[in-house]
């Protein structure tokens, strides 16, 4: 009989892979609640079946709380507690912004999808936590499942490659950090171990140094083993080389080693980021100990994209002054602008400095974009993205297999509720580097996995608690919309075509400047007027319109007609000197301040009360109130 | 008109000020989904009430989803789809493990609270992200109002602490080191950048540096508002600050920069944990690059609490040697043994070392036993609890306002779904020292938040994203059940007494022997057999008992009568010398392994099927599967 724990998914055929292309509307619930019918009774059944399934483990015993009791005068008496108290809370949670409306363009938020809801809640109910195979028999499969769902999203080998959730893309992104940093030292850690039993003279100075801290992640791997069969066995090899490690010595005993091994001084490592990174670049300094000044910033183009002839500069400069490179950070969707790297032009810069000695692997910082690859997947989609035919934007998803580790965030373009992030990393054997024992509740003998039938996650990761239902959610929401361009990337294609079209709009209306034609689907807009000469004259209002279109205290949410996001662009930035009206201005402040649009809501182009289109509604609104603050 | 955004919750009675003292049975949903009629009824109101939440924001704009397309055959069709693939999800989840039954003893979970349960699920719907109250702005509240009561329970200033849900414990112990390492190397920062812009000769060596290197955080505090009194504007200080701060340089050229500065070799600094410490700290080491032969172990005495004598001599080998300390962790409620630290003996200790130029933090690892803490609050408790009645434990409760920052995870013992842990800093100014500005969703100007009425996190914590749901459950769990001893506490001396109650039983049972009488709910037992006279031969037994009573691959959830859990003590642990059983037989294996059961469930003194008490139920057929192992 076959064991369900061992059901493969791929053998079951995806229920997308029918002829029927079904309306992606129907996966939601919708900003009138349309699906509701549909809700209640999916809802309905999976409560059910858990109460019954409570109910029929020793079905014999009898019932812990007495009939009489849960009917008793103190339950009358807690049920009335309990439902004014719910009440309240119900009442606060309505002054929640109105994310799941059209209306609604402002961050990278919308409704989840109906699978990713209901799956949510079924979880719930049985609250596994994945972090060992005792704690959670079945979501953690189906976690492990995404990982290699997403490895193969973006060309690595699901077999040699570890994917897995995380909280969020912050903890990914310092997954990724901590997972290259134990790879990036791994060959000096080697060497340090066989010069620790062997008599012989080694090679010493800065160059010798320099190029065992430039040895690629998959030559590393390359080492590791090669290190482990030489001595009398693997364990006593990898004892004497834990010993060596810089997870194990920390970081200041790991440099003065190696200073006085290689009879040279230390150079600090550094991060390479683009100048836009988001802000939990910055704060992995502090909490790697890295420091704020070793993450070097690459200039960025006038779209917001990395510039590969700057990052080749700043390697360059690593080069010369022998500063290895923890890694090389690019960013696919920056959180702000949308922006798509240019991540063929990185790799080739990268994979062209190797010749000069100088490696660093390359993180894809894809918290946001990751799930835009979906465009791209399982050839053609009926309604041709616009990204599709984009070549710029076509190339860098292509060159995704090229690139070392990905973070995705399934709580955004995912449409999963928070708090879902995830990471893939290309060379799984970093994992063994970092991993930890524990000592109650994971397998102690298995440091890899592999084909253990009992997968463990806790010692290999970040995190040592985290909810099954997060799992669940976004394995069967992947299972009913696919992660190809008939599931996903159908629904990110309307959104790019959206932010596409409402760009081209903006150009007829006066007083409204797009910035760029948006990569995916964020639209950054600048308000102008013809009495504004200065960039603060522009803050003035753009900062105006971003209160009167943003979240505010409010007694109900009646009171917002649309809602958009502010952010801000660094004077210095070239975007800003593309567009004429804003070039004509005086730069007199550091930064600009723009709204900032986001289209996660796939019903903007239909009509609202008065007939007229949400997004044209949106600008005569704008443009009422840019009219309004002028006089 | 009130402002419901600001409505303060204290000034509305808890529901549980009331003489009514309700049953606690009536809080869960009951192995038997005994109370499935409140909790249906519960989640349709939350569920309707967001379903016309949606349809009242703005009514006169039309469906999204037309009626023809809900009802139409595409919906047939992918209802079907979703069913059946719904269908086969919920099948999956019945594998997982029942640990709402009386029968399952294994790990530190169990059914979740109604109020939790329900509370979750209300806020799910509506997906707040607890970044900042743009994102958020009713749960964020509710999160730094849970801070502020565990802020209050520890005994802690609500006003001058901080506190905030993480996604787990392990999350909140990173950020404890992160916090506390940003603020040991302040007054040297600050030293630092006083010399940067003063001509005169300042005192260099070992010993100025180490006396910088030990103020208290407190102390600390006061000399960074001094030392921002003392420039032209406090911007202006600041910033020549913040470029002297650890997290800003990182840690190698801080370290070169100190070196430079006090003309004296830096001296790598440490974390004291107890031996029997969770093995996240381990990862800490490597997550900070801290080292792990940085983390100086501290004995265990025989009942796996911190010895504080050994932690003296642990402190005092470090003030001999100059080595800072960033901090020391005590464990309150170990993970595998629910042993408390004698909190009180150790912050004598902490206190005592000051005078002799030796400072450090403490930090408790609360994330299992902090909700204990609630036994002791709040006046006397209709049935006295067994730890009121035990003056160590209640002393070591009692110091917990002495220390500086505690973990608690509510996900442990405060019933909430995963993942919700939690961490309250004694010294709120710490997270100045860390915080970080994102332009695009955080208000830049403020960066204490202080009475600011729009609090927000993102750029104060580690993580980036946090779902609202986790912060809505912990905080009407707590509406509803109280931190006190009338609320949580009660529920807690139930499990308490339950676990005195089973370590008394066993000891009328040849063969069982419980390792101590537990201070908290887990008991672990090791089986003996008189035919065994080695550890080895012991390991065989309870390995083969720990995989009896385990979780397996099974097929139906029936395969379980009980479930516990196994954990190891190494060999030369003091526990072991104390049972006669054990204490005779050889040790010839570096741990013994043993089972441990923990008691979450208030149900296992009633009786089962075949009317004998839960307890007593899992000895019979202990022993019985002792016996046929024997055989």
């Amino acid at each position: 009989m076959l064991n369900p724990n061992n059901r493969e998914t791929p053998q079951i055929p995806s229920p997308l892979d029918a002829d029927f292309e079904h309306d992606l509307d129907l996966y939601f619930l919708g900003p009138k609640s349309e699906q509701r019918q549909f809700l209640y009774e999916a809802l309905q059944l999976v409560l059910n079946d858990h109460v019954f399934w409570r109910r029929n483990y020793w079905p014999k015993d009898p019932p812990a709380i007495g009939y009489s009791k849960v009917n008793g005068p103190d339950a009358r008496h807690f049920r009335e507690m309990f439902f004014t108290e719910l009440f309240s809370l119900v009442s606060d949670l309505k002054l929640d912004v109105p994310v799941f409306s059209p209306r609604y363009m402002a961050h990278m938020i919308s409704e989840t999808t109906l699978p990713a809801l209901v799956a949510y809640f079924a979880t719930l109910l049985y609250n596994p936590n994945n972090v060992s195979s005792e704690a959670s028999p079945v979501t953690i499969r189906y976690e492990l499942e995404v990982g290699k769902q997403f490895a193969r999203l973006f060309g690595f080998d699901d077999r040699t490659s570890f994917g897995h959730l995380t909280s969020g893309g912050t903890i990914a992104n310092y997954e990724s950090l901590w997972f290259h940093k134990a790879g990036r030292f791994l060959p000096v850690a080697i060497e340090m171990a066989r010069r620790s039993h062997e008599g012989k003279r080694h090679p010493t100075g800065a160059d010798a140094l320099y190029e065992l801290l430039n040895v690629p992640l998959q030559e590393g791997e390359v080492r590791l083993a090669s290190y482990l069969g030489e001595g009398r066995d693997t364990e006593s090899q990898w004892s004497k080389l834990e010993s060596c490690l810089i997870s194990h010595l920390g970081d200041t005993r790991f440099i003065r080693e190696v200073e006085a091994q290689f009879e040279t001084r230390w150079i600090e490592p550094v991060v390479i980021v683009p100048r836009t990174a988001h802000y939990c670049w910055r704060r992995s300094a502090s909490l790697l100990g890295i420091g704020r000044d070793n993450f070097l910033k690459v200039a960025v183009d006038e779209q917001f994209r990395t510039s590969a002839q700057d990052l080749e500069r700043v390697l360059e400069s690593c080069r010369i002054e022998h500063r290895p490179v923890i890694q090389i950070v690019s960013v696919l969707g920056t959180t702000e602008f949308g922006s798509v790297d240019p991540i063929d032009e990185l790799m080739d810069v990268r994979d062209r400095m190797v010749a000069h000695g100088i490696y660093a692997p390359v993180h894809v910082d894809g918290a946001y974009g990751g799930y835009f690859a979906t465009i791209f997947q399982n050839g053609e989609a009926s309604d041709p993205s616009p990204l599709e035919h984009d070549k710029q934007i076509r190339r860098a998803f292509r060159a995704l297999s090229r690139v070392d580790s990905v973070t995705v965030d399934p709580h955004k373009a995912g449409y999963i509720p928070y708090g879902a992030g995830s990471i893939v990393i290309k060379h799984g054997y970093l994992k063994d580097l970092v991993a930890e024992n524990a000592p109650y509740c994971l397998d102690r003998d298995n440091l890899t996995d592999g084909d253990d039938p009992r997968p463990q996650l806790g010692k290999l990761i970040l995190e040592g608690s985290k909810p099954g239902a997060v799992a669940a959610s976004v394995w069967f929401s992947h299972r009913l919309i696919p992660l190809d361009n008939n599931g996903y990337g159908r629904q990110l294609s309307t959104l790019c075509r959206i932010a596409r079209r409402f760009d081209a709009m903006t150009s007829s209306w006066d007083g409204v400047v797009s910035l760029f034609r948006p990569h995916t689907n964020i639209v950054c807009l600048v308000a102008t007027h013809p009495s504004i000469t200065t960039y603060s004259g522009l803050n003035a209002l753009n900062e105006h319109l971003a209160a009167r279109f943003g979240v505010r205290d409010v007694l109900s949410i009646q009171s917002y007609d649309y809602l958009v996001s502010r952010t801000t662009v660094a004077s210095d930035m070239p975007v800003l000197q593309t567009q004429p009206e804003l070039a004509a201005l005086e730069p007199d402040t550091d930064a600009l301040s723009v709204m900032r649009l986001v289209f996660m809501n796939r019903w903007v182009e239909l009509e609202e009360a008065d007939g007229n289109m949400y997004l044209e509604d949106f600008l005569v609104k704008l443009r009422a109130a840019i009219e309004a603050w002028a006089e």
